[in-house]
């Protein structure tokens, strides 16, 4: 039998706790204004956007095309897809204070339905734009992702760190298409998803597919068995484990889901695929078909981080806190032996090489070109002695420590050495992100010299 | 005197709407059941994206690093900013359904304060996490920036397109700084707007300086006399024309307002930036000063495109609905002129050498690297004429067409023809974009042969 995250040979005790790392890496942070909100530090920001870019990246890799939609709909939206019944206690409702008759309307405005649901889910908003122009079965599938804040109002007492929370960011996808091509999107977000999690050395992991209930589900058992064959060959293409839920899929359609079992035994929920007869049918989809009639596309519902501040909740804790150095908030810092001037500026320019702002001095500055890879390498030129220096570093969980000293200056050409500081597969970091920089080389040893530009 | 937006030679007449632009080129759509919160379909994402990638990659020149805050806030947190006394028409209010007593609540939770504001700026969150550590002299100026959706209640009258809307982004950002960092944060501010919209060929504008008013404002007429002789220094130093507004400032502060004239000759107010003396009060925050003492930070707000929305709808009617390449949603689409088989194999493998995706066939997918360039490059290879073909590319605003027919199967080595179509600047968007991007050359003439890899 495969183990479970291989990666980490013997799970640290007592196990991280992302709500400790968080802190003492300055990721995020909570406040009594707005519980179950974390505040994201500029330091959690860049995992979080790492997080995005490197799904944007893969994007046009699988066909999806990004779209930003609203955070409220009024509440017959939410009534027309069935939200405002079935989800209630889990919505938060909103209204314009104005309309309550604090502002100076006109009775034709106050009149208007003024009440609103924020958006726990992207599904209905993709439904409209799939609604919004005629499609013909030549233009399925058609994917959307959207990386909206969605809230779901948990109750208090049941708010913690990144993984109980009213907000969070999903990578969330849509893919409207033809019941025939079910095995192709459903293959195709199997392979999206093993890409993913093997890019982080998460897994191995289970595959659940839950299927058509026993008594109360829409559409025909013959729609249900279609379906459900397709995700059976795909799951089996996989060349992934995966196991059965006899009976346990949603009303409006059956579903994978993805389970991750951290190094504390723990198993969690990330990526899930789930199939819906429902929806298209409500939002009232349809398609013209090459038999000159219409049809109604099958709606995929898929994510495979899940919730982004799941997601990172469990890198955290699954890299204790030392992020591979593509994604990390602090990969790198400079240190000077001295406070001498031409130590401090020679530490200066390495930083401004290595992060690749060397150009910033000058007086005309150039716009930065959108495939630049810019890494947020730090520096400490204080008077304070070498070894303090060091140990706040490497508290700070830098993945590189570079020091500069005097002897430094008369080397030719100008080198620099990199400590390499306990960390995870700096290599497979630098496959994917750092290749073509000019600046940082691959690192395979614990000591490298690092040629400067001009 | 200088000629406003001289790229614009003579304006289109009629003058280009977004609003029709923005359906022609399928940018975005509204729908009614979120009447001022459009939705930007998968081509008005991509340029929305492009837009906020664009600042991105500058932010790393200007020091300023992005955080992610929540939505709503609890209603104390705004009664504390002072937003839910003067911005209380404007604001959409919050309630957990769960807490109206519809959810199985116990008395504890239902007691709670649970009245929270849908945010309409981002500046209390960004206090707030500026208090979340304690702060030295050394750590300023603190940058922070947000692209968070932000919520006005405007008027349903009112309402219109990308310029008079409910829900928006802004390119927002807040410095923290001493007094004495207030002159070389405007200077830098001023260089960022200047870089920003010299790249879009807008302008030139008008900078306005609003200074204090004469009877009601906060701290003493010799801050503000300091802090007014500042921006006075750095406006003149910015080398662009400026004015005086007179006693026309906020209560908490003087600003610098940018005004744009588009080529309707329609004044824009898009940049802005102000001086904040309340909100760090209001807030308490404070640092360490080098004598040991504390000291209270000046907050600046700032952006730069404004809100988002209104500066793509000004974009749209700028290029009239022509992106340069950079930006465009549609940049190129590859054509057959007979639907042989191998002819369209051939168009497929142009596509795919051209967007970057040639990969995306073999079995095995790699993770695509997050500074790899991926041009959105259409296909159309139907059976129907390719006059008609051409035709239906050129009213959807292609910047390039390319056609493949028989003949350039013959070839060797393989390359294909790029018909330049009516755009704007090629030129200067390659520069930023497309330099070593291996399949697209910069574009100098209306015929471009393309060396194909492989
Ligand atoms: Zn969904
Ligand atoms: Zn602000």
């Amino acid at each position: 039998t495969l183990k479970l995250n291989p990666t980490t040979e013997s799970p640290p005790k007592p196990p991280a706790d992302h709500r400790e790392l968080g802190i003492s890496s300055s990721l995020f942070t909570s406040s009594i204004y707005s519980p179950g909100s974390p505040l994201f530090l500029p330091n959690g920001a860049y995992v979080f956007n790492r997080l995005v870019s490197f799904l944007r990246a893969q994007y046009a890799l699988f066909g999806f095309r990004e779209v930003v939609t609203p955070t409220i709909y009024k509440k017959s939206l939410w009534e027309r897809s069935g939200h405002w019944e079935n989800y209630a206690d889990d919505m938060y409702e909103v209204t314009g204070r104005g309309a309550r008759g604090t502002k100076n309307n006109t009775a034709t405005e106050q009149d208007q339905d003024e009440e609103f649901g924020l958006k726990p889910m992207n599904c209905p908003g993709h439904c409209l734009l799939f609604g919004s122009e005629k499609r013909s079965y030549r233009d399925l599938p058609i994917r959307y992702a959207d990386f909206s804040p969605l809230h779901r109002n948990e109750i208090s007492g049941a708010l913690s760190g990144l993984t109980r929370v009213r907000r969070f960011h999903q990578d969330d996808g849509h893919i409207f298409c033809r019941n025939s091509q079910i095995l192709e999107e459903i293959s195709n977000t199997l392979r999206f998803i093993g890409m993913v999690y093997d890019t982080f050395k998460l897994g191995p992991y289970k595959l659940v597919l839950s299927t058509r209930p026993e008594d109360h589900y829409i559409g025909t058992v013959n729609e249900w068995d279609k379906a459900e064959a397709q995700l059976r060959e795909a799951l089996d293409a996989s060349g992934r484990e995966w196991s059965i839920n006899d009976g346990d899929g949603a009303f409006y359609g059956p579903k994978i889901d993805i389970i991750l079992k951290d190094s504390d035994g723990k198993e969690h929920q990330t990526a899930t695929v789930q199939l819906d007869f429902q929806l298209p049918q409500r939002f009232e989809l349809s398609y013209d078909t090459p038999e000159s009639g219409t049809d109604r596309p099958v709606l995929i519902h898929r994510a495979i981080f899940g919730s982004l501040e799941r997601f990172m909740a469990l890198l955290i804790e699954h890299y204790n806190g030392r992020f591979p150095f593509w994604i990390a908030p602090r990969p790198c810092i400079i240190l000077s032996v001295t406070d001498r001037d031409d130590v401090k500026q020679y530490a200066k320019d390495v930083q401004q090489t290595l992060s690749g702002l060397r150009h910033y001095e000058n007086e005309q500055i150039q716009p930065a070109r959108l495939d630049k890879v810019h890494i947020p390498v730090d520096i400490d030129t204080s008077a304070r002695s070498l070894q303090k220096k060091i140990l706040e570093a490497k508290n700070k969980g830098y993945n590189h420590i570079v020091v500069i000293g005097p002897r430094d200056l008369d080397i030719s050409p100008r080198t620099v050495t990199v400590e390499v500081h306990a960390q995870a597969d700096a290599e497979d970091a630098c496959k994917l992100q750092i290749a073509g920089h000019s600046g940082i080389p691959r690192f395979e040893n614990y000591t490298v010299n690092i040629l400067l530009e001009s």
